[in-house]
């Protein structure tokens, strides 16, 4: 499945750059990985994505693509074994809106919530069990959202089932939980044991002190 | 060009249904337009959109799609006449990858200013020229963003052809003039006189009537 070479510039706790990973080994595709320092960046990252100075960027035979979305979907059209997108137009379009929809709609509250407390954070935690419960609802009837197997929907979504348990510990407010999310959290745990993303997860208590960090100077700034 | 029926749910001043009816002209496609009233949303529309209830909702075949960047990909991959999109992969994802910094980048320092002032609107006009300067750059050596033709980029970058004169007008800030942005204004021009564009723009009049009340209702609500 070689075509080319491939380099992923990126930092080791960004779900962005898992996203493209996690696609990247669905298509078995080798590539050379590039940690970057994020307060120090690399004169090649700001040549490569000179726009948003900000990873993932992939370059492919020397051609730089930013944005884990555009990077995604070059992927699927340049690697075309293992597809992550079906073939029906229509279901491609669903995918793409769930993926939409997540990035759009389900990340800001849950990120909002994360990095306030008091009322902003109720409000931000009820907008976020709202959306939640509509892609709760997406899932009736299959394994992933995009059916049988893993695809594209599934990979950009894919971050909050390594997260939420992250930031439920941290702000200790349950989001997923069993009870109200029951295809929700059997999702999570097919996903997180699936064979392209386990062992590729980042290492968990490292994640936790750098997230634990995050919230602290958000709050930090928040109350000066 | 026809195959099934098509139905789109739209308003007449936004540029996202306008985007949409672009994309259908350009392959050629008859349909039906549905005007809303989004003080009193049909409930064909709730039906049709109940994650955002929003327009634009294109129905295909008694299908249902919503979302303007998700409808685009639709379009061009059901019907294969007239691309949007060139071949290549990744030319392919340049051309997303500027719909994106559209979406991302652009259009919300120019909506901000566009409803703000002061100190608020002077900083994110600042943004807005700094972000244009990328357009402008990206236009070198082209007539339009995807080349010789409209294609994807140009049509999702497009509503700022028509919407620009009329923020300019009513802030009385000058962002796209000839001296700066020599290429931005050819393409607006050619963009706006292309057979697929020209005649189909929102009234001006009406246009600029609705953006003054929105201006000052955002002004009085921020005085408040």
């Amino acid at each position: 499945m070689e075509k080319g070479d491939v380099k992923l510039f990126g930092i080791w706790s960004s779900p962005f750059v898992l996203i493209v990973k996690w696609a990247l080994r669905i298509k078995g595709v080798e590539y050379e990985y590039i940690e970057e320092d994020l307060s120090n960046k690399s004169n090649l990252l700001l040549e490569y994505n000179p726009v948003h100075k900000k990873v993932p960027v992939m370059v492919h035979n020397g051609k730089p693509i930013a944005e884990s979305a555009v990077i995604l979907e070059y992927i699927e059209e340049t690697w075309k074994n293992n597809p992550i997108l079906p073939d029906d137009p229509y279901e491609r379009a669903m995918a793409r809106f769930w993926c939409k929809f997540v990035v759009d709609k389900l990340s800001p509250p849950i990120w909002r919530l994360f990095i306030s407390q008091g009322k902003e954070q109720e409000e931000a935690y009820a907008l976020a069990i709202e959306n939640l419960k509509i892609l709760e609802q997406e899932l009736q009837g299959k394994m992933f959202f995009c059916g049988e197997t893993i695809g594209l929907a599934d990979i950009s979504i894919g971050p909050l089932a390594y997260v939420m348990p992250i930031y439920e510990e941290i702000t200790k407010l349950k989001m997923v939980d069993a009870e109200r999310f029951p295809l929700l959290c059997a999702w999570m745990e097919a996903f997180l044991n699936s064979p392209v993303v386990k062992d590729s997860l980042p290492p968990g208590e490292k994640l936790l002190l750098k997230y634990r960090a995050l919230r602290e100077s958000f709050l930090a700034k928040g109350n000066k």
